[in-house]
């Protein structure tokens, strides 16, 4: 808390610009806290607290009804919380020496006067160098009349004729228009300019999505861009990407990203950062006192690396629209945290969740690291249906958790958020592996996926099993005996060229052959996914040979290098 | 870790009695950390590293092979660990001093030198004081011969026949075999002595459990006990309860509790806690510096209460066992966790489960707390298939989380298991509002029931919202006026007799007749969940009237008190 003012006299006025996430999260507070205050919400659009992450469900049709979009409008927000609330109302100006609003609507223009102003502007979405963008195929799927638009445009499509659909961006947003284009019954294209889909996620894991993607027909168009949208004969749009493909379609929708809807704040002064974003303090105030910010357009602050820049989730917008009544008011704030930027997408049948940093992110940021992966059942794997999660974490080398990923069809939000949770908490790989978490066998194992990870950081960062990496394979390869101890039906299946096969159930036995085939080389030793090879790496080890273990075993190798298997 | 004595030397003899759970990890630990060690596992069951957990549920057919139950084999723990794993080797007696155990076998009886002893008993059943448990019909459920004779007990009931299971104790192995049974086609009647279903659930979330049970048939019996089991004519078995009833059945099931098999360390001059566990340090070590001990059978110490005793749940016992192999080794030792005792259950088509202290634990404890309930959607309202967790927490005047319990149909495990990392790391409802989970539609929402918890639980501790409680139901109707702010329709449905029905959205203007109604007394307020009464609430106590929040609302009162509806 700082000692600058805030809104403390009855009747105070709070004007709130932005009407949805964190704006509608501090109006709603600020009235809960204070029932004298006069509460104006500005929003420039028609609907206010509607519900933007449930967009692409509605046009796919799992959201049936367009209306459960709208959570509120401008009537109900009145009766519940006696708001009031004024839409297609655009706030074009602040001036702060005399505490207004210029706020232009349908009728005209008006000066509204604040003694508390809150800023949640939102994001506008990235515009990308892409020529030909006003061709009524190309849609956005952002706001309400954007859904609108697409789901007619959809409609309109004959049910016999083509029915085709370019998504341009495979982030977040992208894969969701991708699921529901897909669902209906488009054949759709998909175009990342990142050499991988979902570009928070790391490279080593997207090769499952784009697998996933592929077995549902999507085209998947990486390490490219959208260069132009033209026309073609029959009306349709043509996308003509970077390496010279075309791809007709009768729908395009693109989405490379947003940027901080600031404008506003910088014209009237207050204080940006570095990338466009309003600065805040703790409490959410600005550079003028008078003035708070929330939501996609505000700076945060990374954890694990510091980094400071907008971060556009609804999750963090909501509660710092609430930290920001509380500051408005007075009232005792809660501490505000680095966001991790935990986040999860489904993907048909997958689901692929990340909280705090990528291995990608602590490469750029110099953070030292070990990264460790693991499948495991998503219960017990005696209970009928488990489901592999693919686990990735990273942690300092004081154990600290600076990271996780996760990839698979069942419990994948659940160890995300046991992580994310033990990430805030700044646990250790010590603390996850005495994680006391539920078990029964339709649910987890008595060793969860989560206290697994642990126990392999532990191992990993002590030294008791060293490991390798499919990153490090080709030179492995070319220094190293590679000693695939799975069974010989698995390893009929497909396998490193060269490798021996000694199954982990005999290797006590034929050392001297292992001994004899490294030749004084070190042992790069595998599995399916590291746990055989963690007893065979010890094994190897206690035999006096130099050994290491392959984090993720075969599963994360043909992941990323399906092109090293062979099955001679 | 301490400067006892570790088995440091090369080829150190291990030995490990028992061979379940912390005994087997602790062997397979020991192993992976040290080859030259001779590691023997004496099991006096014909059944290592079995799944214990998953009986009941090849018990129900939904686990269809028995052998998916047999994790592991003597041969294959040759094979793999080099373990020599000895069954039907009984342990009669230690001797400290020459360090050996006498092994009792069906060849005979010889003595067994160790460098290094680790116990793991595991837990015997309690025998409850019944009449004529030695009837054919009573089956326990927690080795594989008791699968394999209850297993075949139900297989030759007459499919025309009658087919009625009496269980008794409606604990989470109780539980999980009423499903079982009826699973098979029985008709099951379920004794329990604690007035409710669950007991380490409290009392107000058990209603949901047992109405889920009776829903599907089953008959309960609760605040009674079993006191005698004598035969009908036609050979079945006549359970009598100690309130006079008599339940035929064919099939029995026993379940009422365990208690550490601790008789071997007993014998052994080895210190014991007061409830007959075995004492261990933090490095699950007793008071024998050449003896470690873990699992159900050592003595823990309970999380949030500071209690001690034994605590029969895998997931410890297998990180206990992990922990004593490092510490028997010389390796370092994570530091120990008390035992939050995380628990879970699936009950036909609901979920339960608990992690920390629940009320009764902490009232029994004399430790001060404020509960908070919430009904919230597992995931977001607008996404078909919400279904509601119903979620207790307690919280220390602090803020500190106390205990979290939960039951519903979906998300209840994700939301316990990160309640359960919250406990870990000490976390409070401030960590709890700011906690950064997954959302996307299928998934959460942006306030997860988390966050919400803490949002209620921050309301709550600082008077924000004062609340009443259901407990508190009668005497409230005697002294307050209620004020029942749900819509018309939800109030003609059932209320509380003499409550005053104003809508929330009309309260602003109706004060005065709320004033009129209270005339001098204080107002409780309700709405179905707690929200709308939320903001009900504030809005009557910035009018200047006594008002507080029914903690969990309507929902919560009808689970406990549905004598108290009125539809008139």
């Amino acid at each position: 808390m700082t000692s600058s003012p805030t809104a403390t006299t009855p009747g105070r006025r709070i004007v709130v610009v932005g009407g949805v996430a964190g704006g509608m999260s501090a109006a709603a507070r600020a009235r809960r806290l204070d029932e004298t205050a006069s509460i104006v919400v500005l929003e420039q659009s028609e609907y206010v607290s509607f519900a933007n992450c449930g967009l692409p469900y509605h046009l796919s049709g799992e959201i049936e009804s367009r209306d459960a979009l709208l959570l509120h409008t401008p009537q109900s927000l009145r009766a519940a919380l006696a708001l009031d609330v004024r839409t297609g109302s655009r706030v074009t100006a602040i001036d702060r020496a005399a505490r207004t609003v210029t706020v232009t609507h349908a009728d005209g223009t008006y000066e509204l006067p604040y003694d508390a102003l809150l800023l949640a502007p939102g994001a506008v979405a990235v515009r990308p160098p892409v020529e030909g963008l006003d061709h009524p195929a190309v849609h956005a799927l952002r706001t309400i009349p954007d859904l609108d638009a697409l789901t007619a445009r959809v409609a309109a499509l004959p049910a016999d004729g083509p029915r085709r659909a370019v998504v341009v961006g495979a982030g977040f947003i992208g894969l969701e228009a991708v699921e529901a284009l897909a669902a209906r019954g488009l054949e759709v294209a998909l175009v990342e300019l990142a050499d991988h889909v979902l570009p928070p996620l790391d490279a080593e894991l997207a090769p499952l999505l784009a697998d996933e993607l592929r077995a549902h027909g999507v085209a998947l168009h990486l390490g490219v861009s959208a260069s132009a949208v033209t026309s073609t004969d029959d009306g349709a749009a043509l996308v003509t990407l970077s390496d010279g493909t075309r791809l007709p379609a009768d729908v395009v929708v693109v989405n490379v990203g947003v940027r901080p809807a600031s404008d506003l704040a910088r014209d009237a002064g207050l204080e940006l950062g570095a990338r466009g974003a309003i600065k805040v303090d703790a409490d959410q105030r600005t550079s003028d006192p008078y003035v708070w910010a929330v939501g996609d357009a505000v700076e945060v602050t990374q954890a694990v690396t510091g980094d400071t820049g907008p971060v556009p989730l609804a999750g963090p917008a909501n509660r710092q629209g609430r930290r920001a009544a509380d500051a408005m008011l007075g009232r005792r704030t809660t501490p505000q945290a680095p966001v991790l930027g935990t986040a999860i997408v489904r993907v048909f049948g997958l689901t692929a969740a990340v909280t705090g940093a990528s291995q990608a992110t602590l490469a750029r940021a110099g953070v030292e690291h070990e990264t460790v992966r693991i499948h495991a059942g998503h219960h017990a794997g005696y209970f009928p249906g488990a489901e592999q999660v693919h686990l990735v974490a990273s942690f300092a080398p004081d154990g600290r958790l600076l990271g996780a990923q996760a990839v698979g069809r069942e419990g994948v939000d659940k160890r995300i958020d046991v992580l994310a949770t033990a990430l805030r908490a700044g646990m250790t790989a010590d603390d996850l592996a005495e994680l006391e978490l539920a078990y029964a066998p339709p649910y987890g194992a008595a060793k969860d996926p989560v206290n697994m990870l642990g126990f392999v950081a532990q191992n990993v960062l002590d030294g008791t099993m060293p490991q390798w990496t499919v990153a490090e394979v080709d030179a492995v390869m070319a220094s190293h005996l590679v000693l695939d101890v799975r069974s010989r039906a698995e390893f009929a299946g497909g396998h490193l060229e060269g490798a021996l096969n000694v199954p982990h159930t005999e290797l006590r036995d034929r050392l001297d052959e292992v001994r004899d085939a490294a030749d004084g080389r070190p042992v790069a030793v595998h599995c399916a996914s590291g746990v055989r090879a963690h007893i065979a790496t010890r094994v190897v080890l206690a035999a006096g040979l130099d050994a290491r273990n392959l984090s993720g075993g075969w599963i994360s190798l043909v992941t990323t290098r399906p092109d090293l298997t062979r099955t001679r």
